[in-house]
């Protein structure tokens, strides 16, 4: 079997978007971005031994190499669209293939997006994948918007992916499911993206943890902030986690969680709450933006400053 | 040295086209393609043992991995204008990075390539690159419109990258610097892609070797060829090899030319030679579109069948 049956064989599907002139099979995809819009793009890589167990379930693979991506746009305010894969294989495993190209369609298709191109190589365990979606002609969310004043909000939960990482490495004495599909299949929060046009002063996803993005929204748009630990939303798993350690820092610090951070002037906090349908994910108010620069979180009635440390792949060793 | 500011220190330039809303620092990069143009995207992927040696010259894998790319688009008739980088580094190497920054910008700028996006990892060396860029409605080059009596064309000189392959290998007692240079450093036929636009019936690039290549066409578009042998165009070296070694197969197996392989109707080769400017690449007729399907070669008064093998990643261990 060569590349080229391989491509044929998982990654061939029909395309669903009438946007899709022709997909995989030519030398380039060709591809049709509605007018009036914007095109965003993005790439995120995952490496077997770094990001991901060498022996990880290949479906959940190739639904967060995915979801990763999808989370990216989201952050954008962009609906996703297309997809281009790089693989890098060690051996052509029919099996293994199969499953990451089912994990990866599930995806795909809750979200309507073309998987368009396509490279099998092989090589050390590397998937990486490029998205590309599009946004209304300024409504893009930018990280560098937020303003002294505006409420910072964050969706879903803090913290479960990295205690789900501690669970996995047999870390702790228990094990939360919810917590562990956190980290395997998290999920791209594309309806949150695209309500918060015209709304967020500033977006951000959470992929590094809380205080390292929230720390580029800051940066990028020179102003500070001061967190409420006690606002900060917890599942019940991370509320033991820290009640049991007294690392309290996990849900500030851990990565992969993939939830939007985002900053709100009071108005439009009220317009998101009419925007969202039913069911959506919750979002909460964690903090406030302010003039001073620098981070510090409130606790337990003492501001403590929080350095802008976050998940770095080049010093983080033993994942 | 953490991830960011890698890719702050060396993949961070001032974008050059008007188009480019946003490039790297942002969860996605905003891009304006112009109205009325369908947008081409294309990936590729090299690996440190496998696509190259892994003590390889940076600037020149920064090169190559962007022309390859440009290739692609260049095959598809597509002006080529954005690159999206994901690069798996064993470590934070600032010497390798820069010389690898280096040889990408220089080509980049050649074409007014902006640099939007990348994502800068640990893991084995593995380079991908994603390339955007776009085409006039309808114009696009695709496989699949071949059409008997058509001419087959080809850029360039053949086999010359296998030999010089062979070269480094040290398999041949002798060495030629330009086969050499054609596989470390690919030239991509960007101005011959723009100037098919609606004039070639069927185009592709040749990377796995031109019978491979050739018969992507063939099949795409439901015919045959025959291909003449005297009408290969080679240089001095691969002649002298293939005097030597008897081996006349090598330019039309060999892989990683880059040359753009085409087909046009009679009228259309001499609106072509209009079109190019003075100083562009050659391009020679080396056969004709049949009704009959295969692919053969007439070779000192006989017609050879050509089986449709090329380059192939996954049976090609000792590269």
């Amino acid at each position: 079997m060569d590349e080229f049956d391989l491509i044929r064989r998982f990654f061939r599907r029909p395309a669903v978007r009438s946007q899709t002139r022709f997909g995989v099979g030519d030398d380039a995809a060709l591809l049709d971005p509605p007018p009036g819009q914007v095109l965003a793009a993005t790439v995120d890589t995952m490496v077997a031994g770094v990001h991901f167990f060498p022996d990880a379930d290949p479906a959940a693979l190739g639904h967060k190499l995915l979801a990763v991506n999808l989370s990216d746009l989201a952050a954008m305010g962009a609906e996703p669209a297309w997809a281009l894969l790089a693989l890098a294989l060690p051996e052509a495993n029919p099996d293994w293939l199969s499953a990451f190209a089912e994990g990866l369609f599930a995806l795909a298709g809750r979200y309507r997006v073309d998987l368009v191109g396509g490279d099998t190589i092989r090589g050390p365990l590397t998937l990486s994948l490029q998205a590309l979606g599009w946004v209304p002609e300024g409504q893009a969310l930018r990280r560098c918007g937020a303003r002294p004043g505006d409420g910072i909000y964050v969706s879903g939960t803090l913290g479960d992916a990295a205690l789900g990482l501690k669970m996995l490495r047999g870390e702790l004495g228990w094990r939360d499911e919810t917590a562990v599909e956190r980290l395997l299949r998290p999920r791209p929060r594309v309806a949150l993206g695209l309500a918060l046009r015209g709304l967020a002063h500033a977006c951000i996803d959470v992929s590094d943890g809380l205080a390292a993005d929230l720390g580029h929204i800051l940066t990028a748009s020179g102003v500070g902030a001061v967190l409420e630990w006690e606002s900060l939303p917890l599942s019940a798993a991370v509320r033991r986690y820290v009640a049991e350690t007294g690392d309290w820092r996990l849900p500030l610090s851990g990565g992969d969680d993939y939830e939007l951070c985002f900053t709100l002037p009071e108005a439009a906090a009220r317009v998101l709450q009419q925007r969202l349908p039913a069911g959506a994910v919750a979002w909460h108010r964690i903090g406030t933006i302010q003039i001073e620069q620098g981070l510090s979180i409130k606790k337990g009635g003492k501001a403590i400053p929080l350095p802008p440390a976050g998940y770095c792949h080049f010093e983080y060793d033993d994942k």
